[in-house]
């Protein structure tokens, strides 16, 4: 249609006006050139080809969004709504609870899709939403465990004040809430997210619990910053960890073909009522006894009875 | 789990605090009577029922975000990024497209569904699709029709000093560009989305197109609060058109049973190169020959002849 | 303390830096000129002093959300979240109630104070309090009259398909749901919110109804832009009514001293089951008699009674 | 560098992953030949070169911060911070006024160095930095005629409770402030900002007066949707106007090429203390002499003698 | 009023539409029984009664917001607007100021009011407002302070090119300027807030320091993750810490009911130019005495005379 | 002009109103007392006078942004938009390129301003654009090696399951792509901006690494926080480290006036496939051997031979 189209003069420096400088030679960043770099950067080694739709990714921020709508279910009055009266409280957990759940079976279904052998062509929307739904049903129980958990940190540091100061204050509880959160979907068959979450956690609070770990009740990791908890490790009741303290692996078995051997159990068992001290590094599937004490930075890489009280060499004075 | 645990009297108190004035005596707002009452309302005259998933309707704040979106790909300069070169301005229509076209289908698939009927069971993915690729593709033919009618208006205003203004500050152009838009989809079969588009003109612009309305090139609405261009309009090439003007319907035919018969023709046809004055009406399935020149204020119901010259009868001083 | 820091040059140079051109003269704006003669102009006729507390203004922003708030909460899908399920809907409802009520009330309370007489020093707390209480249980039977006007406007556009077009789309019932919540709290006590909203219904309608007017059931506006309804208006059920319609005074009649009298009875009665086409211009306290037709672009100063059909004197042609 | 990079198969799979589909048949919108239909639109009558830097567009949206910065700048507890007190209220005015003007300034200069001619390789900072500094000055003189229309609007309107109303639910007023400042910067030389800012108003008023217009003191327009004051009209003081009134042009001479001559005198003069009801519409250089009340609908396009009184001719009752 | 209204077929559709898939059975997350689960867990150790208003919580959100006003108060140009002017700056600090301080009032209500006595049904508005001034006050000496503090970072690392480098660049300079304001609140009571400006400064540096700690004037914490600083710790001036630094306790008492005993002085005192490299632990109420060096990964309970060189055991070489 | 206005009661009570609290008595805060103090500070030791514009800042906040940018230009599906097709993702590379280089370039020139010469007058445009384009080129090789990179943290991991879980969940691979674009920014003549990055990227993962330092591929840091790499740092290919490892400078040498040298080699030499464990601490320059092996927490002061075991002494056991 717009070939027969007369044009006055205006229109035509308009349109000049409109798209600047034709003239070739002073393209400032030669976007093309950079834009073609990374495209073969990026088809350097592509062989399998896909057909079809798109796999879009879990989104880390909209993962950032329902940790905050979980956090708000849990704790309305500390992480969702300051002003909730006890008329409203059930309406604002049961429209939050709609909203997060809503996002989550997105973001789950997204993470299983990702995670799917390459013929499988189903959606996974029911095995999304069946994980959403379990893991709704086990809210009140994570609740329990976390409400143990504020005992034990109200137990365990002399600083805090009230139940709120910790709730408010204390990175630890909140990597804490973000692990029993991230473990349940790792359980229920979500790995992806859930490392999602645990690393959510981490940037905020420089704790680094992996999913995977299992952790008893009234568990307090005091300060946090550079704390690192193995995919396999155990933990059982009222164990107290604090700043840099590692949970990790000594080494890492290789297969055949020099292929790291992934999943097995590499990390400590630290058993019920250990206390561990800043900077103590523990590595290897070794067992901590009951009741124990590690002093701090201790490098430590084999096992100790109940009740050991371990702590480093002795400085020198020069 | 949270059966067994010793709570201290800490917790105790906490656990009050948390969950503020559990007395029911106080309650402000009694929220409990009015979601009742409302829910009441909504139940009122409720006879059929739905099974299966929620039929979510389209969205009126994505439309707004796909309007900004089209907009900026037919004019990348004046409604997308003004820092564009010429080596950038590619990329940015390409990619605002992309992300403008992805909405659109999501926006009719949903409108799709709201129309379908009772037993249709379908998605409507495909049907939606389809849609939006043949919009995408006829959007370098609206363009050119909008130039013709920047044209129109360069020519229509002696106030207008450049075409940039008439992008930037004429409700008029705006009010085209969305009913060009919005007529489009509406012939594609997504007349609930043109509807909502031209409502978004609207409420920006005081300016009433029905997207069902036919319109040539060259058109010209100077000012326009006011005016309102009904559903089956045909206004022909250079025709121009002031504030408050109406062509709407006579009367609404009924049927038997006293409803309102749907979609017949009922508003004027106005033929090339006709001005209509500021607050004119015209009503009914009239024809306003071509050249014709209608007065300010005029109240018209009956056909005129080419050429014609109509003003309203002369004013009365006290 | 500062004074017997030791400061190294670097850190004199930053300071420097840090604090730009402390040299006066390139002064670019002459701030403080400005800033002097705009203090000057608020203090020219300053005369009553005020004592203790700074009184807030009513925000129209937030007089927007909470608008926002209570049409979610009347039609939770079309202007709550289009994803509500039966089973979270009346969480929806309950949090949004509570949200809004709350926000409300502090409006209502700056509302109350700006108007109090100067004496008055109490913070009208309970007051403002108890109109959000009464406003919010009427709510239920606002929304019963919305559906009837909805009811109507399905009944009067022959271009009308769906409700949901109705409600996503007309500008006339947005503006007559915005007017039917002002005129709730205009009667409650709370005129100056009162007409924040309905100059926040004016803004994206064009449509200019006083919160002060009476107006029965099932009305319908059609396109509506420019229409105009006064304080005192009193219209009938199953109204219907054009774009650019005004009910207005006819004079204003001043006191001895030359001042406007206020608030008396000055705008049309308007009986049941009129219709009023564009354009028509109806002054003064007369009255329209039940069933009347007023067409287009009339100037009507005086009653007519029922069943009359009243149009524009002929046009003339040259 | 990549070349000799080894890459697992996993990398191999994850690469192919990341860039999806590489199969080119199931592409989606072709949105390459849509990007290249509107590069053909945008090319079509290119004939004018540029060379160098993009000329960046006035922005519209940093033009609506502007506007609200200069509105919270002249009355600063209605349009800034409700919470000011008298010993912040200046640091508001003063820092608001910097920021206002800083982008004011760019804005400026992109509106000169847009309208310039082709040969001009200035940058216009000096006279853009020049016309906002001489802007500002003219604040509090602004400011002083605007309380003036507060007056007005006081006087003229019944319904008007307090000053705060008018300035919070008065669209006129909103469009007056509008006006006024973006007269100024007309006059100062900066005429496509000023159309900018009257298209601002325009949106949220549906008033459309231009920023050329002549208008004196104690103007007040009621409600106002479809007001229209046209470019060389002249307002004496204390005039009153109603909705939907058009001060317009009567014809638009062209030239010898049948080009509009633009920029002449070609619209009303409103001698003071005039009153022009609603939809009434006066054309042409003509003049409304002092004191005259032109009622509503009037078509009137010949000169009145001081004291008129006009109305429209008598309507027809069938 | 709705019970009589006559609604037709259509309405009664959209009413069925409006409120989705009302069959029970489909229901998909039992959002009740996951709400009354939550209810249950909140309920279960509820003892003590609230009457009256909902006491609101301090919010970590609105105390991010005051310190980045609060650093802008301080540094103007490096954390509140770069561009700011001389003639600009005072504006910016003093509105800037009275946000703030209008914000940091309502919160420190809020924190008295939540660590308020059961008995106690004051406000706490005068005292909360006391705190604020107070706290006003001493923001030029805290300012000082930090300059002091800018100083030695200068000082203490050869990569530091410039002061502004250390202001945008260094963590451990951040964590600083929040200790000394969260101190300075911790003094005036408001504890509370204090623990919650400390975590947040943690949350962007990983260093954690409590407020209750003492600090002197040019202190260095370089890189810093890791680095806690006790509630009862004692540090003089011209200290320099590296990342992972811990000052903790040794042992927490108890009373005879095995409650810890919370405030008693467990945290080291650092004298006067002490140095204490990466990764050292230092715990318990020792004295580390002026101008020692503190090697890093030392694990220290015991107190050090000044001019103390400690270092780690050495390493094996296997 | 406002001299001569008459002003009724009204309007004196309204200005009044407007201006809050006259009397000077109750002024909470003094803000004009803290402003003059702050501003005291401010100029307590500036010497050196500033003639002419300001010189603005680099932008955190903007840094944020374009590292975002040029993640999502590297990464497109993973850190730009996770919904890109084949046919859309050239198009997003292009406009986020631009976009970005546009916003950097003024970031870049913002830098050399502020670290320029008192005397030197120019803009540094040319040398900033100049800056942007050669960093641009270097994109796609920055790419190469952080695939990789992404090779190593597969390799070296047992837990990590899949490319994306390491690009959205490993915080060592973050701070290592931040470090390769601050290194590149940083040998290209733009420190400061280079430094900014390497502070973000701190901000979310504990992991410090300065821009100077040179680092090969394949180069993987686990858990990472408090990981603290030096100025002078030299690492080879495939080196591996764990978290709160410090790669530090032991001494800091003086000239003659005591003021530190800057800039001279201070750190370690890591040579290829070398292994650090957590917490180890490596101070000074001296060289890891090839291949060997730190263990955990050890403090190291002296160069090691290729194929070296380090580990820390025996803990004690009491």
């Amino acid at each position: 249609m717009n070939k027969h189209l007369i044009v006055s003069d205006e229109i035509h420096d308009f349109l000049a006006d409109n798209s600047p400088h034709a003239d070739p030679s002073p393209l400032p960043w030669r976007l093309e050139d950079v834009v073609r770099g990374l495209r073969q950067s990026r088809e350097h080694a592509q062989k399998i080809r896909f057909h079809g739709e798109v796999r879009e990714l879990p989104s880390g921020e909209v993962m950032g969004q329902i940790m905050e709508g979980l956090a708000a279910v849990l704790f309305p009055t500390h992480y969702g709504r300051p002003d909730l009266s006890e008329e409203s409280i059930d309406y604002f957990v049961g429209i939050t609870l709609h909203a997060t759940l809503t996002q989550l079976f997105e973001q789950v279904r997204r993470g299983l899709l990702f995670n799917a052998s390459p013929g499988d062509t189903s959606d996974h929307k029911h095995a999304a939403r069946e994980i959403a739904r379990r893991f709704a049903r086990q809210l009140p129980d994570i609740r329990a465990v976390l409400v143990a958990d504020l005992h034990a940190a109200q137990q365990g540091d002399p600083a805090a004040r009230s139940i709120s100061e910790i709730l408010l204050c204390y990175p630890g509880f909140r990597a804490v809430l973000n692990y029993r959160l991230a473990n349940s979907l790792y359980l229920l068959g979500a790995p992806f997210l859930a490392r999602i979450i645990s690393n959510l956690a981490y940037a905020s609070t420089g704790i680094d619990i992996h999913p995977g770990a299992q952790i008893g009740p009234e568990f307090f990791i005091d300060h946090g910053s550079g704390v690192v908890i193995g995919e396999t490790s155990i933990i059982g009741q009222r164990v107290r960890i604090y700043q840099a303290v590692t949970l990790g692996a000594k080494s890492f078995p290789v297969d055949e073909e020099g292929q790291l051997i992934k999943g097995k159990e590499r990390h400590p068992i630290i058993e019920d009522d250990v206390v561990i001290y800043a900077g103590a590094t523990i590595l290897g599937r070794i067992t901590i006894g009951r009741g124990s004490v590690i002093g701090g930075n201790v490098w430590l890489m084999h096992s100790v009875p109940p009740g050991s009280r371990i702590s480093q060499a002795d400085n020198q004075s020069h």
